[in-house]
């Protein structure tokens, strides 16, 4: 089941980096929809390789298909919607110095260490290829939530490295993130990160940062008590994510350094008896569950591990040996990880809209 | 489902503040040991209100009732154990004020639009006595992984607000946490810690801070790829605590400023062919399973939102209101949370124990 | 997670036959309804042995405590609803020849395999005191479907041994059913029943026979294709209760000896375009989905295995020796499995219930 | 979650009879042994329609592609295992009929009730195709259950209509099961089962009969107690089949004539301290654990409900209209029904015996 991911709206993802394929089983999709596959293609494109300077060169078309689960005439069935992204531009070669040894900080050893065997040749299944299948199904997710209940995801570079950018969340639009190619919606910061990234390729080496996730228009209601708080499924849907480091909603670690009085956020309702808090240092959820703020998190990646560098590191049988990057890899993870980040987050929410359905008999 | 935890050894809490009793069902403890029904109630004894000065003065004598799945020699039967604290003094005065009024960053509000109604009397569900369900529980577990797996789990209070404490977490031992009641096992940090706590309590404020876990003794190839990353599951596991705003695995955000040549823990094997890192940036778990190297996390607990200060809020009718903090309530949350960190650790590390056993077919 | 059934209505169940007590757990219950708990009460009555002649003479009160989930005016609070029975009249004296062997077609030698170990005094978690948390939780879920869903849920003795009543299930109600203690609503028929029962009783034998389900009031589109079609959970539910050996649904085996022609189940369309089956051999399932008419099943339970003759057998050194049932036992499982399968059914139904309400995003 | 199955070895399928085709995915295989591709697509030829003239015509190659879950040498990774076999003989237009009219004791109703729209297209998700992911899945579990723990796993076809075999289940190979089309290892009665078969197809009409599965060498100590009892899981699987009405493990319904003292099974100990008991009425499972013995179960399958008889019924408008069979259908699905039993049967005791592994802690 560690493939799997979601209660009621569940997906099951599948594939290598050098297999056939990659892909994702979506199980529990309501019914009577009409899918707009273009979109889950729109945001394959945002994710995969080749789409700039600044990320991998792998060359994927990572095309869609629709195996099943649509009408004749395109509308979800409620049935299990299995997609696919066939996988072209395999170069094994690249990876001969990977059969026998373990790439230091990859999960190359460890896959070794659980499992007895691995599939060396581009990561097998612990390359980013593996985020094809969340990022079709969380498209799927994301029109669900715009369309039936109005929620808008978005995800963003916050920081790279050292380069940070000051945004104000409720001015960013999926235009302005989209405006350059590390998906900052901070344009001067932008390029300077940008410029950051390009330099570190050179240099054969890699960097990390900060990606914010901020939602809209969640109701107030969603989550759960207890162990499925919301913060909890969407750190876990985070920290999920190749090379993620670390999670936070809303003040996260900078607000440990405030007082309860100056943390609080105080509910305040307008004329027509809306409630809202005027800080939002709980990050749109208390006690788990949404209060109808936006939903705010951040995400640490770290720098990429491939390095062009000659590195120390141990065989399969055991002995110290040195190991040099090779291969088409990204310096740094961010870019491509925003697409990501925004579909986890769709899946979260997707799956709470639809556990607080069942579970109000009104 | 919300109030379950864990897939092999699957955890049912249940109880509110103001109700009969607090409690849980182990669904899946492995049959034949015999369970230390003292180490239980020492653990939570650790959690318990009135345990010291900085804590909550509500009066809970805790007594754990084991009701099930022990034979009649105290050996686990591998049926279900269930075990129950009675609520005893239970002031329910205290709360009338809360009974039509939300407490800003609380779960009141949420309570409401979630479920249409909800227990104001201490918090009911959302009170810090849920967690009783989750320390006797993970008490069982850390039980199984220290007899059975060699596994020892330690959490402890790194920071308070902005006093930090330096601490070798090599050098840490249950006995430097319990040697002060803010459970820092650096004790003249820990002084300042708790004269901080004191003094934030008089003058009816919080404090938060973080607190830092730490697992040695675990074997390399624990964890699942993708969803179920050990990282992932640790993440929910600790952001499902009350008032918990962060999580970190190894370097977090703070290895974000390095790049991947400093960041990457290289690997190393000893003349015996045991394979270590000398750096563990990556806290030891790599691709979601674990490397041999101790798993080394950090949670953010946000100061606690009851304060002695009235405060701006709404009432069930939507008006805006006065409020005013009543009631026994923790002037900061982390000392008590030391224990829940450690049992949650144990609940998800017996899990992927239990897991990682059913994997594989020697 | 053996211990667990349901999805969204789901519950836990804990407890040996002479262990402290027996109980239940249900995570997912609806908020917002006035629990009956006499209604709880009033099936666990309906469960309980030394209700009559014809059932084992333990004297049990089995008096429900509700520990948890009830706001103070006694509604569902959308949390985990725990209910516990206290054991009693627990004589393990009974039973100390069943320590070392193995009562022939119990589940004494299974448990011994499976766990190594087992609660040998009564049974232990094999005991039909386990069924009372499920019976407890099957009354919340009947109150649901009858006050939210207008569905009814009967079951009836239709068979002891060669004794077979003739029943028009549009006639039978509680009432019938609960009008003679061996629950069959043939009064006629009951008398020989009882009679057997009590014969064969003397005699220090056990008989079985068959049991019928029957649910009205459910709607078209409850229950999933593929593997959780609604019979396959009723007959997951039913072959989980003890002594249960087959389950048919509709025509069953019997049907098996139509061809299709006879066999179908033609669609009408009334004046109100209500879509009725004159005839019901589908026994109102089709394709795994409820089609609205009733819900017609029927379970097998076999002759009771306690029986008071000497009998062959091995002891947990796997040495041949005999063993003579002692105890207290019923003669016939089935006045007291009628209850039981009532509440799997509702269990089933609750479940699929909330599924539904889940899936059409309207 | 309702295409799901399973919880340790857990599949997924996908895919309905006039889409791209269907599949599987299975999380949680275990790794480092050979997968046999030939086997599993010798199971699906044996599923396959058009594979004699007692089945169906509609002509399918069901070429089975496995996308992932492989190393290069055809290991299993331990990552999860997709595979698919596309549709190509898919006639539409035979189907055009049953746009608007709903088939008798077909889903066609009930689908449209539960979702608001359905597949009209050759039943949909509802068709036997659905079962080809099964059968691939349980192909894979077949040979994990083999050769690894030396589970040997047969269903044959013990009734068509009134015509019965007499077999002695301990004398049935694979070889005398596929020595004939109708997969009944009796061969004189397999010959008259053929011609009834025959005779029904001529008439338009279909029939129904009943399926017995074997297991030998099950290891005592396999299933759960309580609600994921052996016999419970079992009887899920089998009823989650197309067309399936009934499920009996060893004495079933005909056991309830028997009394307790004709109907209990004593142990016995051969000199080895080998136990077995010399009758097998409970069918290998006692209190939902296997004691060692065969595992010995009957499945009721209702005669096929697509017939070439005009028909009543009602179209979407809710008006009574005829409907005439059409298309290419079995006329007894006995025969491929076999397979399918089989894979059922092998996913369920994969599942427990990963679950069993698991659980002890030797």
């Amino acid at each position: 089941m560690s493939s799997q991911f979601g209660h009621l709206f569940r997906i099951s993802t599948f594939g290598e980096s050098h297999g056939v394929g990659v892909g994702v089983v979506i199980d529990g999709c309501p019914p009577g929809f009409k899918l707009d596959i273009e979109a889950i293609q729109n945001e394959l494109d945002r994710r995969k390789p080749g789409q700039s300077k600044i990320v991998t060169q792998r060359k994927e078309s990572d095309q869609v298909e629709v195996l099943s689960g649509l009408s004749s005439d395109g509308l979800t069935l409620g049935t299990p919607i299995a997609m696919m992204v066939r996988n072209s531009d395999a170069r094994s070669r690249d990876y001969d110095d990977m059969k026998d040894k373990y790439r230091p900080s990859h999960a190359d050893f460890t896959y070794d260490e659980k499992y007895g065997l691995r599939a060396w040749e581009g990561g097998g299944r612990a390359s980013a290829r593996e985020t094809i299948g969340r990022v079709a199904a969380g498209a799927v997710a994301k029109q669900i939530l715009k369309e039936q209940f109005g929620v808008q995801i978005l995800a963003w570079v916050e920081r790279v490295k050292d380069i940070s950018a000051q945004i104000n969340p409720e001015r960013v639009t999926l235009e302005l993130i989209e405006a350059n190619i590390v998906r900052c919606p901070d344009s001067a910061t932008a390029e300077k990160m940008i410029a950051l990234i390009e330099e570190t390729r050179k240099a054969g080496d890699t960097v990390g940062g900060v990606i914010r996730g901020y939602c809209t228009g969640v109701p107030a209601g969603w989550g759960e008590p207890v162990f499925d708080k919301l913060e909890a499924d969407l750190a876990k849907a985070m920290m999920s994510l190749p090379a993620s480091k670390g999670f936070t909603i809303g003040s996260g670690f900078e607000g440990t350094y405030l007082t309860g009085h100056e943390h609080n956020d105080p509910f305040h309702a307008d004329a027509n008896k809306v409630v809202s808090t005027p800080t939002n240092y709980s990050g749109g959820i208390q006690g788990g569950i949404t209060n109808g703020m936006p939903i705010d998190f951040e995400v640490a990646f770290k720098p990429v591990a491939t390095i062009m560098h000659e590195q120390d590191t141990v065989n399969r049988d055991r002995e110290n040996v040195k190991i040099s990057g090779k291969g088409r890899h990204d310096p740094c993870v961010l870019p491509r990880a925003v697409p990501m980040v925004e579909a986890m987050t769709a899946l979260v929410l997707v799956d709470h809209a639809l556990r607080q359905r069942a579970l109000r008999i009104d």
